[in-house]
């Protein structure tokens, strides 16, 4: 049976140990929310006073060239491809998830809507249970365009595949679920989308730098994530946006700004896109907190996605056991599955009390969240969480729920 | 006849000189770009420090809500609006200008596709010399709309009312130009475009801290704005967007992500917009960037526009006589308005070798910009710059003119 001593055990063999140190983590804190917003690389800080104090402050707008910031969506692109199996010029960084998916969901619909064999398809498939952001995106596109689309809502991962027909044009599919961590098959499902005609949009917030994603292996279509969670870039740092090689030249969306043309500063008055992943900018980025994207993705330089899912799986599977094992007493429900293939990196736990528990847990430094209904939040980020936080974490929990040392009246906070 | 002790006088009981000293100018530059990147204003560095830091680095996830990331939108909105003539609850920092231009056409479009007096119209007016990405976020929401929209380009100012007519949905208009610095009578066109039943949605990139602005009182409907160039928030730093309180309720756009939800954290599967100019926003902002926008409206809280704008004149007044007198030998060529009412705060001067003259400025530490076609741009902001730069850059103009001094096969950065 696993004890404390073994944890410490585990941590001294770790081979990803020493990364913890690249990170500022709060004494008395173990943080389990880089699902939501990773840790702060430490050089984080100094990076903003590069950028605040030299490239802005005495550089001024010579940086555009110099200090490469127009280029930052594309470099830092280029680096966070390695961890996606992107290829070069195939993905940017720049606005946020949601702006992105827009875009891609748009260009998705016209790409099948230029297909005389595709053209009369109507149906965008998706999880009910997606992050409701996604189905809003899909929601306002489809209501603008106001050319018949539908959104269907499935209800359960199982019934995805029935779901898709010669009705869908295309299904948007969150890789790994926000609430239970369920890791859904991308190329199953990709393979499955493409045998109906549909295409393939993923959505990554939940998977980049938290587990293996080969895009281009699975023959995904267009993709979208987040780099303020695992990828430890910053509190709403710019999102990504992947275009496949293959549908970079039919690739179009309706948010056509300066930064996607052939030619921005030729100042034409006809749009007219730029070649590559560079065609899904917009507009002019926010630079600061686009600059620190790449602090958190220079730790990832420095290990491999297998490194990191073979720890992020032991310390969710250690985490799981420790739970039932001496919390078994409780009324906790697991969510995430058991199945490897199908957990992302977190673990998620109903209990009736979930939000109360999970702001007893937050008070005595056990960072995880809450989303409803009653579902409490544990995310493991391998880069900075050790097997002995797993330990005391739930021995925290343990007493919490013991002592029943929490507060049903606790007051919701605005962002829950 | 003015001369350089003349200036040196007017610094010393210039008003505004003291505020100066808040910002940080690198040594041997005179800055005349603050219409396309602001300089830094000090107290961005600690405010980096403490976002970086403290709210992420310590707080962690507890900083929305107990840094107020989640309000910070509205507050900086807030904060903003006393610049523009704006009320509370009328504007949200967010972000880009282009993204919040297509959520302001999207919605107007839409009020006037709801209004059977109007539902026909079918006509976005703008100007051909409108910055070029005002057009292409026009040209993209129309294409994608198909609803037989087009973009109608007019020439010159002056052409503009005879242009607004019966079949005119919307006009979109920069307040300032970007490139030649005419300011358009808000009041009176907004009149004017009201009286031909349209509505009047203003671009503010180049007026909001630059020139007194009165949205309420010109009865303006919609406006997007940018806080990096005169507001000094950073590079990139999100931008903002007002609606006015009569139509809030009706403002509707396609880009309807998670923020600008009625409860963004009950996690609905139906979009339901959220009261308040806060229906506005989409996803996830840039926290980092977002957070420095307020160091500059903090300088801004110290003075008044109607004595920014009186210096403003004075500056670009004495600029032109300076250039004109000085320099009246060479081919030069005054584009911005003589009469006071007309123009911005930038001076713009054509000369046949316009780019190797600013490059040959730039590399003497007077940097101003260039814009197609032949157009040196030089931006006076009466926050940091004195009536002595003015004298000096027009010495280092002359010099360089004189000698012919610059190189004419001069490559051309990615970004000029």
């Amino acid at each position: 049976m696993t004890d404390r001593n073994n944890c410490l055990a585990l941590d001294a063999s770790d081979p990803l140990a020493a990364l913890r140190d690249q990170f500022d983590l709060p004494d008395g804190v173990i943080y389990l929310d880089g699902n939501s917003l990773g840790a702060r690389p430490k050089a984080a800080l100094t990076r903003a006073q590069q950028v605040i104090a030299q490239e802005w402050g005495s550089d001024l707008i010579r940086s555009w060239n110099t200090a490469g910031w127009f280029d930052l969506p594309s470099r830092l692109g280029n680096r966070l491809a390695a961890l996606i199996g992107a290829e070069a010029d195939e993905v940017v960084v720049t606005d946020s998830t949601s702006i992105n998916l827009f875009k891609a969901l748009a260009a998705a619909l016209q790409m099948q809507a230029a297909n005389p064999a595709t053209s009369a398809r109507r149906v965008i498939v998706t999880e009910r249970s997606n992050f409701p952001t996604d189905i809003y995106m899909a929601q306002g596109l489809t209501t603008w365009l106001d050319r018949g689309y539908t959104v269907k809502l499935v209800d359960r991962p199982e019934q995805l595949p029935a779901a898709i027909d010669a009705q869908t044009a295309v299904v948007m599919l969150t890789h790994v679920n926000y609430r239970t961590g369920y890791q859904l098959d991308m190329a199953a499902l990709t393979a499955h989308i493409h045998a109906q005609g549909a295409l393939a949009v993923w959505d990554l917030a939940h998977s980049a730098g938290a587990v293996p994603v080969d895009l281009n292996r699975a023959q995904a279509d267009l993709a979208v994530g987040c780099t303020y969670k695992y990828l430890n870039g910053g509190p709403g740092a710019p999102a990504f946006i992947w275009i496949a090689k293959r549908h970079q030249a039919k690739f179009r969306h309706p948010l056509s700004g300066w930064w996607g043309h052939a030619a921005p500063f030729a100042m034409h008055s006809e749009f007219q896109p730029t070649a590559g992943a560079r065609r899904a900018l917009c507009g002019t980025q926010p630079i600061v907190s686009l600059a620190l994207v790449e602090c958190g993705l220079d730790v990832f330089a420095q290990t491999t996605m297998d490194q990191v899912r073979a720890k992020s799986l032991a310390l969710t599977d250690l985490f799981i056991a420790l739970v039932e094992r001496r919390c078994g007493h409780h009324p906790l429900g697991l969510v995430t599955p058991r199945e490897h293939a199908r957990r992302g990196s977190q673990v998620s736990f109903t209990h009736p009390h979930g939000y109360a528990v999970m702001q007893a847990l937050i008070a005595r430094g056990v960072i995880g969240d809450y989303r409803e209904p009653e579902i409490m939040r544990f995310g493991f980020t391998p880069l900075y969480t050790s097997y002995v936080d797993v330990w005391d974490a739930v021995e925290v929990l343990l007493q919490i729920l013991d002592k029943q040392d929490y507060d049903l009246n606790a007051e919701r906070d605005a962002v829950t």
